[in-house]
């Protein structure tokens, strides 16, 4: 896939959960680009032609794998590993469900959904949500990170401070991203490819979508990060945000609670104003739409609000 | 100010605090334009000729006046308000400070401090924070709320399902704002008008601004809103999101901690990049940085976001 790649670890070389027990698949000296295989979230268990018995009959001990480890020579505890996104390539196929259990609206909605998509893996145009809109795509992974040093299998579901799954939508192309090291080697896995998510990932999934990253590795040494960070090389939202937005806001003393009364009153928004069920409109939303904290300093009360772009369904 | 305008409202006729018992100031019929002047939220005790001294002697009984109450004929208990937000006439002074005991950070920033600025209130141009960059502008009204129903005098700092020091900085010209009705008449007010604000107005204050404002109201029969809401009619960030952004992240259980500890480590950032005091770079993270939440569903832990905009240090 990658013409400047000096690397490349197909989709096979896999793992679920962390665990730095794990023998790297490939050792690299810092400088390495390398291109990455990635499976979607579902390791290929929702394909193209899936149905809703496939989403019930999901083996969640094979949820979320992801392609790796690399070890980086001489990366050390205490370093910080600098990951410069350098390309996606995506598959064209990708699906977003709402799973019994998981989501930030779990209790509301309790049935299970499953609505598959196809788009344009080349110009990726807005993907079509029929009969009502299309969302704008902006590829990343969702799960990107490095071994913990506490020994053991740890669940993958948990980001944590040496990454994992983030789930951070403005991880895309032309970003540096900085990751804690806790072990020798790093030891770097990546995958959960999304063709787009808002922030939040409210409904617990996004365009879940097979895809292949180009990635560059370097060396801070003693950075002594506390949590990840990255840099963008421009603006992160210019993609869906030239209609502007319908805003919906929570007001308490709990963040948590806050996002979920802005989100429940932007389904129920969105889906008034344009037919679909709301557990599209929850779906939906989860791909696009954004959770901000708008303030959080007039005590005792703080605001989340729930940004939807206009453009999506006007 | 306001030539369309129907009504002013001098900041003369200012209240603090919300109580459905204020006598309105003004009463209209529904599809009026009001200009009201609105003092910063100090009422004028931080002026451009302060110092750190009147900071410190804030009266905090005389903090965040609001202009009005405003009756709008024919609002009933169940309708939603909607206010036109049409435009504002800034006026060139503002000032930001950490108040001591106040912002997401006040068990790290103990001592006062006070940043005055002077902006060109005609072109809006980026305000200097000499020597180390310039802030984008984009003036809102913090405060701007209609009197809840519970009787008595409740305090203006906390907002509330009626809005109030909502302190959302996309509350800009152009958007329409509703929100719910809880009395008769509605009782509308607004103040506390800010230069700048990122979201989550992490240090407590924003570029604090008296300004006059224009709103025209429309009432939305049995509209049983939840909170308030709000449509914009076009992009909200790229008055600042042209060079990208620092993000930092916190990731953990607890949103508020999440938040806390992105905002930190954003401050480390700044500071040491440019140079200036931590203070400063906290101060100046308030009134152009936003908190997102990145994900909220990859239980246990939740991942909170600080951007940092990069046009304003670069």
């Amino acid at each position: 896939m990658c013409k400047s790649c000096d690397y490349t670890i197909h989709a096979k070389s896999h793992h679920f959960g962390w665990n730095n027990a794990n023998a790297p698949v490939l050792r690299v000296e810092p400088g390495a680009t390398i291109a990455f295989e990635c499976n979607d979230s579902s390791a290929g268990q929702i394909t193209a032609t899936s149905t809703l018995d496939d989403l019930v009959a999901l083996d969640f001990g094979r949820i979320n794998p992801v392609t790796g480890p690399v070890y980086i020579e001489g990366a050390k505890p205490g370093d910080a590993l600098k990951v410069k996104i350098e390309a996606f390539e995506p598959s064209g196929f990708g699906w977003t469900a709402n799973i019994p259990g998981f989501g930030l609206l779990a209790d509301q909605f309790k049935e299970p959904a499953l609505r598959l998509w196809s788009y344009d893996k080349d110009t990726l145009a807005p993907a079509a949500w029929s009969p009502f809109g299309a969302v704008p795509l902006k590829p990343f992974a969702g799960t990107i990170g490095v071994a913990p040093a506490e020994p053991g299998l740890h669940s993958i579901v948990p980001p944590r401070r040496v990454g994992g799954n983030l789930d951070i939508r403005d991880l895309a192309a032309g970003c540096e991203l900085y990751l804690p090291i806790e072990v020798e080697g790093a030891l770097f896995s990546v995958g959960d490819t999304h063709a787009a998510q808002g922030d939040g990932e409210i409904c617990g999934t996004a365009i879940e979508s097979p895809m292949n990253v180009a990635l560059t590795f370097e060396l801070v040494k003693d950075a002594n990060l506390s949590f990840p960070r990255f840099t963008t090389p421009g603006p992160v939202t210019r993609h869906l945000d030239a209609k502007g937005y319908e805003v919906t806001t929570g007001i308490g003393t709990d963040l948590f609670e806050g996002a979920r009364a802005a989100v429940s009153q932007m389904v129920d928004l969105v889906a008034k104003r344009t037919g679909m069920s709301p557990v599209e409109a929850y779906m939906l939303a989860s791909v696009c739409g954004d959770l901000r904290i708008s303030e959080i300093v007039d005590q005792p009360n703080w605001v989340v609000s729930f940004y939807f772009p206009r453009v999506v369904i006007e």
